[in-house]
């Protein structure tokens, strides 16, 4: 692509450095803020430089946060105890929205995946072993997603934790609430079977 | 969506205002940008600040350009006689990709839409009709996307210009080349074969 603007074409390559945001769809968000009002950019502008400037992780968990501590760390009303590990803040926000989790969280920030480089020195997988070492924790709850990395990086973790006896639990995986079991993938349905539950305790979830 | 950290959630807000990205979409960019050099993000916020204030539009086509005088206009090789009249940078960038026309733009900066608040006076049509009262245009092409705004922009232009006798032509619409008939639409079939052109003139075309 060729511009008539040294400025736009700037603008329009970094941009598209943001994945599934290709030139013509840089193009066209670029030329879209030079239609509205000055501002408006300036606010974006700011609001990027600023985050990544200012942002902040909870010593604890490794969440995004403004505090030292984040909200869920702080809150004392939240068990400490029981810690679910996931990869990012967006299983947080996601497991929040359900109000079903009442104890501590810890971000891993990515998955142990040797394709991208990431081995477990680039996630905060010291941490949490240094935690379940100091007997802060009961029961670690895995909340990875069932990928390949998912179970290498929930394997390595319960490796070094086995020492210290420790109850080690995962998600449920079954089928979604709501879905017909014949459009159910075979794995998933299998392990509903597999992993059934006292009817009794069907009842008692919201 | 709540979010622990208010920088986040700031950088998200303003990221979901561009069209075609939501919340979701914002959010995993802005994780995204996290991940990368701190200096990653830095130079996406300036090249967008420093685009939007120092953006420049040519004073003739009225094209984004960083000259005065866009490189276009500026050419003495180009014929100013001729000028294609389009909505955007995208249409110039994509009829100088054919190295089909030497002539002059100009450049509306959108199709006249009474739903959008788009009328005549938010366009840059009258600079267009004063350079065609001064006598400096010989032939004006239409070359706006045949749409219902397009065909009123068209529309207006042409009543607007009538009186000065020029020759006003429009880009050929018709089957693309390398398509099949039995696949292309009527209205676009019928078209091309009421405006059929003498065999010898294929002949000419690259």
């Amino acid at each position: 692509m060729e511009f008539s603007s040294k400025l736009l074409e700037n603008a329009v390559n970094e941009m598209s450095q943001l994945p599934g945001i290709g030139k013509r769809t840089a193009l066209r968000l670029v030329l879209h803020l030079l239609k509205q009002p000055e501002d408006q950019t300036h606010r974006l502008a700011n609001s990027l430089n600023q985050m990544r400037t200012d942002i902040n992780f909870c010593s604890n968990c490794h969440n995004i946060s403004d505090t030292k501590l984040c909200e869920i760390c702080a809150n004392p009303n939240r068990n400490e105890k029981i810690v679910c590990v996931v990869e990012d803040i967006r299983d947080v926000m996601a497991i929040e929205n359900t109000s079903q989790f009442r104890g501590h969280y810890h971000v891993l920030g990515g998955k142990i995946s040797p394709m991208d480089g990431i081995g477990p020195g680039e996630l905060t997988i010291q941490s949490l072993v240094d935690k379940v070492k100091e007997g802060k924790i009961e029961e670690l709850i895995f909340a990875l997603s069932s990928t390949m990395e998912g179970d290498t990086t929930n394997f390595y973790i319960f490796k070094q934790i086995e020492p210290y006896h420790i109850t080690t639990t995962t998600i449920a995986r079954g089928i979604s609430v709501g879905d017909e079991l014949e459009y159910a993938d075979e794995v998933t349905l299998g392990r509903s079977i597999v992993n059934r539950i006292p009817f009794e305790n069907s009842l008692k979830s919201t």
